[in-house]
């Protein structure tokens, strides 16, 4: 089999920047690893960045999103109890939209479907083969049988623990790295948002995030041991401590649910540098990852699928390699404003354990100041919603 | 001998207190440590927020200032060879003024002379008495002789190695402190400053900063080992290391010329609190340092001072105690703002010893966002040139 491009991975990634180019005219070829089922139930983030929604749309699926998507135009910080608003919209000049990444996974798919994409699930031991040199293959097992595909380029969608950034020699890749020293406890409930936009919460007790899907299914966090078992957490414990670190003006009203999900996330920020080696690309968590704190991980996919997308049809329609040779250093120069912005928002809003007194008077003179000058919440409200692409 | 008030330390804080009170119809002792020589003599800082400048003008020695004092309206940043200026005025609205501590301090003894204020030098073995009760006294030594003066109010004015701080019990004192793994090694060169603005510059070999006091007299400085040995630099090397650590572009116009002065100074961020405890009030460097690459240390003293001030006159004026009540919370309340801002200055601008290759790439993002977003240049300028007081 031969295909113009093999692309890794079949979450949003990998099926967005399919769909864009099946739109100008460049088809590709899938390749994930689980079965469909088990990626249309993955729970991941759910705030989108404009530009996000803006490329959704452009990639024909944004029909759903605009009529079942929140849009948010502030949210909430609160810390010791008192909380205050960053209006995102009236600060940057856009608001974001609250909708499922679970739900984008679906609009893409049922796109992908409809154009008879080629989307090939359940395709294991999925092997990547000369890439640096012309004529690059990828091999895979499918129903029992070895396949392979000769192409021209190879893209990694495969996220962190995928096989594609592995294929860079470690002489070639630089990694950075930080592993915060605790994890998100993170539940889905079936209950009514305990506010119509997200509260962010720095606490003595640690940090609290509720955030929300739609109208009736809440999705809420506390900042817990990075080994915590999710196991050891009753749902009434789970209450109790989300209460304890919200305001009280939210804890009164806050209304509990069925937990239809629980689970404990790490946090980290990671970068591998380039992105781009001989005729691999990586885009999104195969090249790096972001903590949750700034919603940022879909997102930064997204403007990487952007650039690349714009890349590859530059290449096939004009013929130019300007584009593909630039990929790797303008994705990665977005990329670090948003891990910078992560960080940051992960560092003033988590207790740490080896925060001096001297630390936590910086965090919490950092939060007060946010609440108290324009420009500081411009700069918040200008990364929240996303740096231009 | 009796005062209403007696202040201790004789640098540009206590000064301006005590001239800011004497215009008010309050009079004050100031005693000072040190003779009057040593005092001016001392190489401080030299960039002053428009707040100081009105405040300095408020006390009436504002008319040397503004003849001789240099308005900026920006500052440089550099970063890898890549400079960028942040127009301080043109975002923030407001410029700051280079006019040195040591001119400041004298204008301030030139105006208490003037009006037969009076300012004790060589003052020896100060004690204060009694702050925790209503009637406080202050001894000390002079020319020999035992000295003892009752007041109502004590005001530690004496720096960050008085004894005023040491008054305040233990069980009632909070401090937060950090001190950073490097130091600042400074020179006075009789040269034409490199540039009509500040640079301050992020290299790989470390931070460096050229500063100026006027026309002919430069002020340069290059992050060192904490426990350099000034002797151990010789002004080649310093020049030498200087220029590999500023822009291309900055080094080869660099003049160089004789240096006067040479030492190193330790970078601390430190808050004591309360700021008030019984009749004695901390101002200044008695209750916080920040390190000096915010341009902060006076600036700080100053809003100290135009605080207690407003609340001694409403005292003595209106017998209001309601200014001195809040004294305290008031300025600490700038004052943690502006040590925020002196650490993140500091930590985004040197190499630290523990930096990871992931530490240096968020310092890296930060400087290139700060060089590409208004908004990020608006929370430095207003920040830089001082927020309200």
């Amino acid at each position: 089999m031969r295909a113009r491009i093999v692309i890794i991975g079949g979450g949003p990634s990998g099926l967005l920047l399919s769909q864009l180019l099946h739109l100008s005219g460049v088809e590709t070829v899938v390749l994930e690893r689980r079965p469909r089922a088990y990626v249309m139930a993955r729970v991941r983030a759910g705030v989108l960045e404009w530009g996000t929604v803006e490329t959704l749309r452009e990639a024909g699926v944004g029909e759903r999103m605009d009529r079942e998507g929140f849009v948010h135009e502030g949210v909430y910080l609160s810390a010791q109890n008192r909380g205050f608003r960053v209006p995102l919209k009236e600060r940057a000049g856009r608001p974001v939209l609250v909708y499922g990444q679970t739900e984008v996974t679906r609009d893409l798919y049922d796109a992908r479907d409809a154009a008879d994409g080629a989307v090939i699930d359940e395709a294991a031991g999925v092997e990547i083969h000369g890439v640096d040199g012309r004529t690059p293959h990828v091999t895979y097992r499918k129903d029992g049988r070895e396949c392979r595909i000769d192409c021209d380029y190879v893209i990694g969608c495969d996220g962190f623990h995928g096989v594609s950034r592995g294929v860079i020699p470690k002489t070639v890749l630089r990694e950075y790295e930080r592993v915060y020293p605790f994890g998100w406890l993170g539940v889905l409930s079936e209950s009514h948002p305990v506010s119509d936009e997200l509260i962010y919460a720095n606490s003595t007790r640690g940090f609290a995030l509720c955030s929300m899907r739609n109208e009736g299914l809440s999705r809420y966090y506390v900042q817990t041991e990075v080994d915590e078992d999710p196991a050891a957490w009753s749902d009434s414990r789970f209450w109790d401590e989300l209460k304890r670190r919200i305001p009280e003006a939210a804890a009164d009203v806050l209304t509990t649910g069925r937990i239809t999900e629980k689970s404990l996330a790490p946090l980290r920020s990671y970068v591998a540098e380039p992105m781009r080696w001989g005729r691999l690309f990586l885009v999104g968590d195969a090249a790096h990852i972001v903590p949750p704190t700034g919603a940022k991980g879909l997102n930064l996919a997204v403007s990487d699928v952007h650039y690349l997308h714009r890349a590859l049809v530059a290449l096939y329609r004009d013929g130019s390699e300007e584009g593909i040779d630039r990929y790797s250093d303008l994705a990665l120069a977005r990329v670090w404003k948003s891990v910078r912005f992560s960080w940051w928002m992960t560092t003033m809003l988590h207790r740490f354990p080896d925060q001096t007194p001297f630390d936590q008077r910086i965090q919490e003179s950092e939060i007060d100041y946010l609440e108290h000058s324009g420009a500081a919440q411009t700069v918040m409200a200008e990364n929240y919603v996303g740096l231009p692409f």
